[in-house]
């Protein structure tokens, strides 16, 4: 299964005065990692929007499991979870610099029609991306 | 069952390009009034850091109903969903101005050790306030 | 002159491991005094992109007097500097609950029509609302 | 002159509803490349805490040419502005792909001990990698 990844070093601005990655910013970490994973199957997500397809999130899970510290490491991860009718689920992970696991997560969210607002199948060609890359 | 909440005010800040507020954004939203419930009940935060009890967060769920746009009055809710052994569930709810229900979900938090950075039950101090305040 | 305020209660959010406000946050603070200006002159934010205006930032300045700190109720001010042309300049400062300076700076913007994407001058709608309060 | 740069992707977190770059990111930006400057010259930002200095920020000063988008690579720039007595400024510079200036700034800081929090001169060792990288 096709996992992406990318590594980012812990800067001030996400810790908070416990002196720890301050647990609102996975989110976005989540975000940025899943960034490349559309770009690593060719299907960015700007592409998407211009298919006419916006992905807004339904759901997000997060477990923390060690504190991510300043100027660590990190390295995100994430694959797809699930794609069924109109939502897919995408994991993630995060993992320091030993290998210890920061923290598992998930985020599911819903292919929208741009234009009506309303729930739609996964757009073809993201399947075929998927598809083509072994993924489906 | 006693509930604190805030009021907030979105800003361009928190939106992002789909023109609604970030996802991310919510779980700082969260804290914020739960830092308000630990106020109302005569417990701040910082008091139990004082008491050499920290409480990072081990789990965090979020459910997206609706989107939260620039300019919208929000309110922010929490109220006490467990506390049992060395851990704490705060269920958080966001409505706007129509009373429309933008997201909900929990966050669990572990009391911790201040200096030996292990799991401790909840301070009694605490304990005390949830009891004088009719919660427990 | 007019000065627009709000008070703000600090989250662990805004704090990096200093055990201090993060330096980068205080232009979003400034953000939120500042849409509550362009609201006190009824004069909202949203209303002039209605007219088809945007108020993109030109130019941040920020002095840093001193540190702002976790749960501390800080107290956000703003006032009109200049408009002159097609810029505004709003002028901001942030005090803690003891009245200590925790920093000031300004910001600058230019009114810029939103379909052209060029400047324009400071919309009609906006003059009339600042000279109505007496501010112009 | 040493300059240090870093690339960075734009993330939907980092944009507003403008479908730009929130101008209170920058600062963060400027902080992450602050950090590889510190790890180039072999003097990093948390081995000077261990030497018992920090380093506030005194000022910052943004000036914003040109928006940057979501999925923009954009390159952090910075280098030494200046080191004199208790104070180091430092100078930033962002572009996008095409080479375009996003933005422009410094960040002044203050040298100062970690137990009496009083400003103090440049720590040694910062001097010395200073030197030995010829940048003083």
């Amino acid at each position: 299964m096709h996992e992406s990844s990318m590594k980012y070093r812990v800067p001030y601005a996400d810790t908070d005065q416990m002196g720890v990655v301050y647990y609102g910013n996975y989110l976005r970490f989540f975000e940025m990692v899943r960034n490349e994973y559309f770009r690593d199957i060719n299907y960015k997500y700007s592409q998407m929007e211009d298919d006419g397809v916006m992905l807004p999130v339904v759901e997000a899970h997060i477990d923390y499991k060690n504190p991510a510290l300043y100027d660590d490491e990190l390295t995100f991860k994430v694959k797809l979870g699930q794609i069924k009718g109109c939502r897919i689920r995408m994991e993630n992970e995060i993992t320091n610099e030993e290998g210890k696991i920061i923290c598992q997560g998930y985020t599911t969210h819903c292919f929208m029609c741009k234009t009506k607002r309303k729930p739609v199948a996964a757009p073809q060609p993201l399947l075929d991306k998927l598809t083509e890359k072994g993924i489906l």
